[in-house]
C-alpha cells in the first residue's frame, strides 16, 4: 500500500484523470469530485484506456480501478485525504474560491497541491485557514507517464510541508522539482513558453509551417532534450572545454536578433494557422489514436532513459 | 556506393569532424580540409571513437575509415568533389573570404552546404562566381547521429539546386528541412535560442540551476519531443478538441509576463554560475564519458522512434 492511503481528486480534466490513473496505479485509494456531468462515467473510461500504459510501466502490487469513488461534494472528497490535488480552471477566482471549500473540510495536516501551471501559490494561499499546506504542484501531461512535478511553496509554507510533499510524490513515481523562488509559469513552463513564443512568431511570419516547426524540434533538439537538458546538451557542443567554450563561441549570438521578444498577437488568422497546421498534420488519425502512439512510446522511452539519465541530484 | 562520390569537408571542428564521420559511415570518399596543427590526427581519432555508433546504425556496405584524405589546400579539397560542406568559424567574414576560394576551385554544378547556425545563404553568396550553389545546410550536433539539416536557398538558388541538395542529403540519411524564408538563425536555432534565453534568465535571478532546469526539460517536454513538437503535443493536451481548445484555454497566457523579453546581458558572473553548473553536474565524468552515453542513447531512441513518429511530409 502507498505511504498516502487516501488521495482526493478536485477537478477531472485532461490533468486531474491523469492524476487519477497515476494515484491508482500506484496503489492510492482516489476519491474525486467533479461537478460536470457525465463526470465519473468519462473518468473510468479514461483511466480503463491508460490501464495497459500503467501495466507496462509497472503498477503498485495492490493497484485497482476499483479503488475509484466519485462522490458529490468537495466536503466528502477531501475530509479523510492526506494529500488533495486541486486541478479546476486555470483562473484565479475559480481556482481560489474551490481551494476555500477545501481549505474549510481537509484534515489540518493534509497537503493541498495545485496543478495551476502559472498561478503562484502565495497568490493561492490568500485568505486560508491553513495556508501553508497549499502548494503549487505542476505536472505534465500525461500525468500518468511523465514523471515531472514542479513544487513551489508560498510564503506560509515551511520547509517541512515541502518535505512530507516531495515524499508524496515521490512515492507514486515521480521526480518532484521544487522551486525556491515564486515567479508566475514556475521554471518548466517559462522554458516551454518561450518556445512556443517564437514558434507561433514564426507561423505568423510565413517562415514555417507548425509541421515544419515540429520536425525542426523532433528530428534536432528533441531527440537530445529526452536525456540532457538544455545546458548540458551545450556543454557537450562545447568539444572538451565544454560551456566554457560554448559561451565564448556563442555568447556573442544573444546579442543578435535570433529571436522575436515578444509574443505574436493572436489574430483569427494566426490561431486558424495554427489549428488548420495541426489537423492537417494529424490527418485521419483521430486524436485518441495519437495518444495511444504517444504512450506506447513513451513508455519505451522511459524505459531506454532509465540507464542513460546523467545522474541528477535535483 | 552513395550517390555523391566525393565529399569535400573544408574546416574540421566538433561539427565538421561530425559531418566526416556521417559521410565516411555512408560509404562516401572524404576529402577533408583544416589549416590547423595536428587537424587530421584528431579527426582520424574523433571518427574512430564514434563508428561503434556509426555500426549500430547501420553503415553502408562500401563505408570505410579509409576512405577519408586529408589534403592541404581548399583548392585540392573541393575541385572534384560532388557536395562541399563547409564548417569555419562562425563569423561572415572569415566564412566569405573561404567560400569565395571554393567558389574558385569547386566545379560549377557541385553544391556547396555552409554549417552556419545564424548567417543567412543570401549574405554568404554575395559576390562569388557561382552564388546559387551556396546555401545554407545547418545541421546539429552529434551530425553523425541527429537526423535534422535545415536547408535554405539564397536569392540566387533555384529550386533545381535546393532539390539536388535535398537528395544528397537524404542520401546519408538525413531529413532535409527546406525552409523558404531567409531569417537570422534560421528555425530551429530560433527555437532554441528562446529557450536558452529563457533558461539564462532563470538562473540569473536565482529561480533555478542549471542541473535543475536540465532537469525541468528531460523528465517533462524533453520526453514528448523527441517524438513530437511543440504543435502537436499541444494538440494532443487540448483533448479531443485538440489545438482549437488548447488556445481558447491557454491563448490568453500569451499575455501574461510568462517569460523574459530580452536576453540577460552576459556578465562575468552569470557565466560562471552556468559554467559551474554544468561542471558540478557533469561532475568527474568526463565530457567524453557523456559523449559515449549520449551516443548510445540516441542510437537506442532513434531505433525507437522510427517506429513511433507521427507520418510527417516535411
Amino acid at each position: 500500500m502507498n505511504e498516502m492511503k487516501k488521495v482526493a481528486v478536485i477537478g477531472t480534466g485532461v490533468i486531474g484523470n491523469g492524476w487519477i490513473a497515476r494515484f491508482l496505479g500506484q496503489g492510492c485509494d482516489v476519491i474525486a469530485f467533479d461537478p460536470a456531468e457525465g463526470a465519473e462515467e468519462k473518468t473510468r473510461q479514461v483511466v480503463k484506456s491508460v490501464w495497459s500504459s500503467l501495466e507496462k510501466l509497472g503498477l503498485a502490487a495492490d493497484a485497482s480501478m476499483d479503488r475509484l469513488t466519485f462522490v458529490s461534494t468537495i466536503e466528502e472528497a477531501v475530509q479523510d485525504a492526506d494529500l488533495i490535488q486541486e486541478n479546476v480552471p486555470e483562473r484565479v477566482d475559480v481556482k481560489k474560491s474551490v481551494l476555500t471549500s477545501i481549505d474549510q473540510y481537509a484534515k489540518p495536516d493534509a497537503i493541498i497541491g495545485s496543478s495551476t501551471s502559472g498561478i503562484m501559490a502565495t497568490t493561492l494561499q490568500e485568505g486560508l485557514q491553513y495556508p501553508g499546506r497549499v502548494i503549487v504542484a505542476h505536472p505534465f501531461n500525461p500525468v500518468y507517464i511523465l514523471p515531472l512535478v514542479e513544487l513551489v511553496g508560498g510564503e506560509a509554507t515551511t520547509a517541512q510541508i515541502i518535505e512530507q510533499a516531495k515524499s508524496y510524490y515521490k512515492s507514486v513515481q515521480m521526480k518532484p522539482l521544487v522551486i525556491n523562488k515564486e515567479i508566475e509559469g514556475h521554471v518548466a513552463d517559462r522554458l516551454m513558453e518561450a518556445l512556443w513564443r517564437e514558434a507561433l512568431h514564426l507561423v505568423n511570419d510565413g517562415v514555417a509551417t507548425t509541421e515544419e516547426i515540429d520536425a525542426a524540434i523532433i528530428y534536432g533538439a528533441g531527440l537530445r532534450w529526452a536525456q540532457m537538458g538544455p545546458f548540458l546538451t551545450f556543454h557537450l557542443a562545447g568539444g572538451e572545454q565544454g560551456m566554457r567554450h560554448m559561451l565564448e563561441q556563442f555568447g556573442p549570438a544573444l546579442k543578435l536578433p535570433w529571436t522575436k521578444l515578444e509574443a505574436p498577437e493572436l489574430t483569427d488568422e494566426l490561431k486558424e494557422k495554427v489549428i488548420e497546421g495541426c489537423e492537417s498534420h494529424a490527418g485521419d488519425v483521430t486524436i485518441s489514436e495519437l495518444e495511444s502512439k504517444r504512450n506506447e512510446f513513451l513508455v519505451k522511452l522511459l524505459d531506454l532513459v532509465e540507464d542513460y539519465w546523467p545522474e541528477s541530484n535535483v
